[in-house]
């Protein structure tokens, strides 16, 4: 009986899943590597750290998702190394994994670029973890409007700056100010949630970069019709705990503000930096590694990388985005090409992506998408982009109730998932400052005028 | 006009939120003053702690809960300190809050008596937090195993002990008996989940002694049946991250276990003990308070204390239990003497609690109820349980997504929400060991008998 061939595949994101899944029915024995035991669904990761979704919406269990697949295991660790030569991984509690192929898919985090330290002042989105500390700063900062600024139109803790206006930016700014618009309206006595200045910043001329202009504009326009301030050339040059200072072409300006969250770009994790190294394979400006057409690093043939982490090239020549139908595809070809190496057929065309569009949603009933040229926004972009979602979680798990919980929301503008958890970030500032003595009755009067 | 009487509420958990909502429309300045922005429903934060439910799904925000209440606003903050004399608490950032009257509903937490030190290896289960480190314990456990107990029949890592028979105790052993033989039967390759041992501890000759004993004998048969290891008459005399010893009426017995849940009672928490400070009034053996039969302190009128925190009298002379019902009870009650007094009238009669009932469920279609002398168990005990669980969610909020969560849970044994998230609890250990070239072949060949 010939030694099974041992596939090792370095994350469970959607490169890494898709790569375990499409190795279902291969002679191969699969090991996925992971350090967090479920796969998320990060696109949708924005929700909850605007308390739509809780965290179990949005992941589903790695070991339940290939509990079936009687040629998968699941390892919950850490990758730390490779020994190209000994074809193994060096993994956080020091024992090695040998491999006959490698599916490295271990994706990318938020890129501070040479300012790490902003991001104590300015969470970035890839974890649950973050997802949840976004929620606490958002909320709290409210929490502490209530205490501290009652008379002061211009309050920082009312003042959220978001940076980046790709997709992710967008997304939280548009939730942003429904929060702050509909979901809070009527829980506070001091201040009006609805004074709340919310301003979106990108370095570029538009938001949405990626994206054709005129679907730029319109995505521009909602946010507007939401009260979102949106800053385009305008260059962060600093953050610190009271704010962002910016460069713009007007000159510098400072923006007070208790609440920045960070939508500006990714990088690879280390252990995609530790591969580059190992290998010597060149990386992109955003740090991606450049691979063959067949996802393969130079000289490394039984090494592929997908998903965030790879620099493939399109039809166009063009770097293809770091999305989550790129990484999909990209994990069942490794998978396809490890089983045809296999099997001694000859080798897959090289990898080719098949772009079914793109999408990016501001908030109720407002989204845009670019479908091969055809642009939709508006209410029917919003309902596609609710659709495909829909569809790709289902795949997992029942997450059908996902789809209520919206439903529900839709209708009531209600977030159920508004819990301040954990331990304070450890930055937060806290208010020094209360209403002592303070009467509920002067507000109150007021709200009593609006109603 | 007459200065508004001002009625602080220290606690959003049962007691104080149903009192500030009993005071919905009387003629008076409600503040609540919660640490935490949310309601917590917490007989159900064990099923967030066994992976079935998600917190979002057992708490609803504060102010959307009293966002319509006109006279009532929410105070995040935590409170320090009373100063009876000057009708003053002191909160957490240092400023001061007048009351007119004061409802002390601040509740209990884990009770490790003088063994502080074991809460480090044994949790409680009282917050959300404390809840998800629960949850990060038990999967993390089966994940060292799969690497570390192969082929070790009695591991610590698939041992788990619980400690305290009470309904707490009770559920948890129950819904860990599932995880391992239903939930998590497949998604293993080096263990068998269902080899896990539950042992659940207790000191007195039955579990739920606050119950009848035939529904304590109905109880453990269930536990029995689901694999659960009973031992009651085992007196806990030390924890640490090995395991637990025990004094049994046989001897010393010492339990290897990676695992060890806390559910052996409550103490008050900080505030309260410094209430009865200074107040000076007794309090019972576990810590409560003793109240008036209206529920003030002796001497101190204007000060109500409601929930675990009080020490209430039940008709037939016997303390009250710590349960949701007594505690809402005692909520309303507060709010109509307060109501009472200010409005001149007679005081009202002594607080009544009126009992229709306790419960305590094993798992699924398997409960204990004791219905006025009406005993059941078993299945209508369940739905029993089911049924009144659902109706306290449902008031708040939409928590009617936790019915259809559970419905699909029946049907399937899934649970969507196990996620291992924030950093690891302190101390717990990281196994050493791998499997490193370990073939996943011999485990599944295994399997692939077993089916």
């Amino acid at each position: 009986m010939p030694v099974p061939h041992r596939v090792v595949v370095l994350g469970g994101g959607f490169g890494g899943l898709y790569a375990a899944q499409s190795l279902r029915t291969a002679p191969v024995e699969v090991t996925l590597v992971d350090r967090r035991n479920y796969h998320l669904f990060q696109p949708l990761l924005y929700q909850v750290a605007t308390g739509s979704l809780s965290p179990g919406d949005i992941a589903a269990p790695l070991r339940a998702v290939l509990g079936r697949q009687q040629n998968a295991r699941v390892l919950l660790d850490e990758v730390q190394d490779l020994d190209p030569a000994a074809q193994r991984v060096v993994l956080a509690d020091g024992s090695a994994l040998a491999y006959d192929a490698l599916i490295v898919a271990t994706g990318c985090q938020g890129n501070y670029f040479s300012h790490t330290d902003w991001q104590r002042w300015a969470p970035d989105l890839k974890s649950v973890e973050e997802a949840t500390e976004v929620r606490h700063k958002i909320l709290y900062a409210f929490e502490a409007a209530e205490r501290l600024c009652a008379s002061a139109p211009d309050c920082p803790w009312l003042t959220f700056v978001i940076v980046g206006g790709g997709p992710t930016g967008l997304e939280l700014a548009g939730a942003l100010a429904e929060i702050a618009r509909e979901t809070l309206r009527r829980d506070f006595r001091a201040i009006r949630p609805e004074d709340a200045r919310i301003l979106l910043l990108d370095g570029s001329p538009r938001v949405l970069p990626a994206f054709p202009p005129d679907l730029s504009l319109k995505a521009e326009q909602a946010l507007r019709r939401l009260g979102v301030q949106v800053r385009t050339g305008a260059h962060v040059v600093d953050i610190d705990g009271d704010g962002v200072t910016l460069k713009t072409p007007g000159g510098t300006e400072r923006v007070p503000a208790k609440t920045v969250l960070w939508a500006g770009g990714v990088q690879p994790t280390p252990f995609g930096r530790a591969l580059a190294q190992r290998t010597g394979v060149a990386t992109d400006r955003g740090g991606r590694l450049q691979v063959q057409p067949d996802l393969t690093l130079p000289g490394y043939p039984s090494i592929y990388v997908v998903g965030d982490l790879a620099c493939a090239l399109g039809p166009d020549g063009q770097p293809l985005p770091g999305l989550a139908p790129v990484a999909m595809q990209e994990g069942a070809y490794a998978a396809q090409a490890i089983v045809r190496r296999l099997q001694g057929a000859s080798p897959l065309p090289a990898f080719r992506y098949r772009d079914r569009g793109t999408m990016a949603v501001i908030g109720r009933a407002a989204a845009v998408a670019n479908l091969h040229g055809f642009h939709l926004s508006g209410f029917p972009a919003w309902l596609l982009w609710l659709f495909v979602h829909l569809m790709y979680l289902v795949q997992f798990q029942s997450r059908v109730l996902v789809f209520i919980q919206w439903g529900f929301q839709y209708l009531t503008f209600s977030r159920g998932a508004r819990l301040i958890t954990g331990s304070a970030p450890s930055d937060l500032p806290t208010p020094r400052v209360a209403p002592a003595e303070a009467s509920p009755t002067a507000s109150s009067a007021r709200r009593d005028q609006e109603n």
